[in-house]
Parts: C-alpha cells; structure tokens; sequence
C-alpha cells in the first residue's frame, strides 16, 4: 500500500515515544525504525483484555508505513480488534540483541540491542487486495522469495485468518551499540571487559519426509 | 529464595493460561516452564499505562518459583510498581525462535517456538538479601559465572536500581515443534518443504580498548 504523499524523513516524537532514561539511545529516523523491522519478523504485542495487560509472540511485517500481524479469526487480539471499529489498541515491540555487554562492575553490565515500539489503534484489514498483499509480506519477512514459491492461500483459508493494520505514527527505534561503559575508578580491576556478539543463525535446512526427491532446496533458502 | 514447601509439578491452568487456539500445544508442566526460562534472558514486559498497552523489552531471572527484572529507579514500569505496594499488573513474555516451518501452503508456514506467557502483579523488592541476590541472578542468566567475576555492586548502585518480583503461578508455556503440517491434497505440490533450523549464537568476544593484556578470557566466556 505505497502513499502517494512525501512522506517525512522522522516520526514526530510524543509523550509516550520519548523514554524516561537513556533517551541518547531513542531514534525516530525513520530509515532507522525500518531497518530494524525489517531485520526481524516476531514482535510482541501487547493489547488489554478484561483490563490486564497481555504480551503475545506473532508474526508481524511492514508494508511501508504499516505493519501487519496475522492470526486465527478466532484468536484473542483478533477477535477483540473488531471488524474494523473501534479497533484495538496495542504496543507493538520488536528486539533484536546485538550483544552482551560485560562491564567490570556488575552494575554496568547490558545488552548491545535495537528495538522498535509502535503504539497505536490495530484495526482489521477488510479490503481483500491489502489483504492478500500483507499475508504475501509476512510470508516474505520470514523467507524472502518464499510468497512465490508456495501454494497461496484458498478462499476458505483466506476467511479462517485475519490480518490487523497498525499504522506506524507513535514510534520510536532505540539502540545501543559499543563498548561497556566502566566507572574511571575501576578501569584497573581485573576483571576482563567487553562485548561478545550475539547473533540469529540458521542452521542446515531439514526436508520433511515427505518430500520428493525431485524437489530440491531453492537458491532463497540455501541462502539464507 | 528457596520455598520451604513442597511445590507441585504443574501450574493451575487459569483462565487467561488457556490459549484460544491450538491448546494441544500449551503445558503448565513447572519443569517445562522453567526449562524455557532459564535458556533465555530477555523477555517482554507488558504492563497498562495511562489507560494504554506497554511493552519493553528486559532482562529477567527465573530463581525458584519467581521471576525478577531491573531497572533505574527512574524508569516507568519500576515507578508504577510503587514500593511495595499495590504493584504493577504485567505479562512477561519469553519466546525462543527453533526452526522456520515451511508448508507448500501459505497458510501452513508457521514457526517452531517454545514461549512463556506469566499473569501477575510485580512487586518492588525492598529486602537488601533478596534484592541483592536478584541482582546477581540478572547477571548469571546472561552469563553463568560472571556473578562471581566483577565487582558487586555498591550502596549508591543498589540504591539507583529497583528491581521487581514476579510470582510464577498464573503461566503456561506454548511449544511448537515438529514438521509442517500440510493438507493431504498439497503433497504432491512442487515446493521444498521443511524446517530452516534457527538458533541464537555468540561471536568471539571482543575485548574493551582499556582492557589491560594480562586480563586473560575467562573460561566461563569461552565456553558459551
């Protein structure tokens, strides 16, 4: 769903998109905020259900200023969303961690990371085409090259999944990265100091066993 | 903190523990939960604020039959907790990615996961021993053995850290694992079909510009 309008180069700031602490760390470039979505594909969303705060792991994938997640039409944020007012309202998250950051003093101790947090209203997508788009895209966050090389989904599955739309306005991308960040006081303790890299990997693919054997790895997956 | 009592091999499911969907899925075998949480050390803690969802990403530690996570003093969730009481109203979420499934189907493209999902209200920790043991579980989650090789953390630390208790009784874990599940008129459709084994990994360690060379890699690092 491309806008037509220029869009800005930044998200506008808000109360709830400038952090209490460490706000050197928030970034609401928007090359930024994509770059880190577009580098993962599980979010945890957050919605409100008989007034208690619940956190579910899903699928999500941004299409421009958008982001979709997926689900059953009988799963729980679907079905509070509505069909498609009022909505539901959500914070999305989105982590990746980079590295452990181990300082000389316990107390400096962190995580080199990237995260993004949405907020906003989540609606359910009702226009056929937008959602056949999005359920292409959360295909494709996962496997690049993988929408085209599967069976789409038939006029019955279609129905059985709903697909929300948050918009991304209210967000903000925060980052650490570097070196831990010892007190001058202990730069002669013994301790070692430093960062050990954290990474996602993926390992040898594993055919199902029904598999032909005529059917061999696509160059997208043994890329990956 | 040790429980005194004998403690049961499953938790209760509630309410709010039993999924929507895909409920063959779900366990509240206490071992199975802990398992989960103890391999991993960010979660996502969801919580309400101003009437809205928020989710942050944080450590946490599993000791015993709670769960605990950290912060400046200043932060928002450690502020809404009050000191001691009444509590925050959370969900801490814990998910670990294992595989990326692919049907031949869109719709049959899933993930194999195991996730934790924990209801509660978190309470600020106000005892001295158990903060400071908390404290020292946060580090030895990211990395066992570095609790004991830096130094502790000082009055003046401890008192710009809060910390929160979460008790493990509302919880459930979700398992995902397996091949796709394709329908039977699919399989004999042209596509690979399988899982792309996904796992996290750590690089070699970088050590700080300041470290001294006689402050050798300890083995605890090493081996992760």
């Amino acid at each position: 769903m491309p806008d037509a309008q220029p869009t800005p180069d930044a998200y506008e700031p808000t109360g709830r998109t400038v952090p209490t602490r460490s706000r050197e760390r928030a970034s609401y470039d928007r090359s930024v905020v994509h770059a880190i979505l577009d580098e993962e594909y599980v979010c945890h969303l957050g919605f409100i259900r008989d007034g208690a705060p619940v956190v579910l792991p899903t699928l999500y994938a941004r299409v421009g200023d958008r982001v979709y997640v997926h689900g059953s039409t009988g799963s729980r944020p679907l079905r509070l969303a509505g069909e498609p007012d009022p909505g539901l309202a959500v914070c999305l998250t989105v982590t990746r961690v980079d590295g452990l950051v181990l300082a000389r003093s316990a107390f400096h101790h962190s995580l080199n990371y990237r995260s993004v947090v949405i907020h906003g209203t989540a609606h359910q997508v009702t226009d056929p085409r937008e959602k056949s788009e999005s359920l292409d895209a959360l295909v494709e966050a996962v496997v690049p090259g993988r929408a085209g090389d599967s069976r789409p989904a038939n006029a019955r599955e279609l129905a059985a999944t709903a697909v929300l739309r948050l918009e991304l306005a209210e967000v903000s991308a925060k980052i650490r990265t570097g070196p831990p960040n010892d007190e001058p006081e202990d730069l002669e303790l013994p301790y070692w100091t430093g960062v050990v890299p954290v990474a996602r990997t993926y390992g040898t693919p594993v055919p199902a066993d029904d598999l032909a054997p005529s059917v061999g790895l696509p160059g997208y997956i043994a890329a990956m």
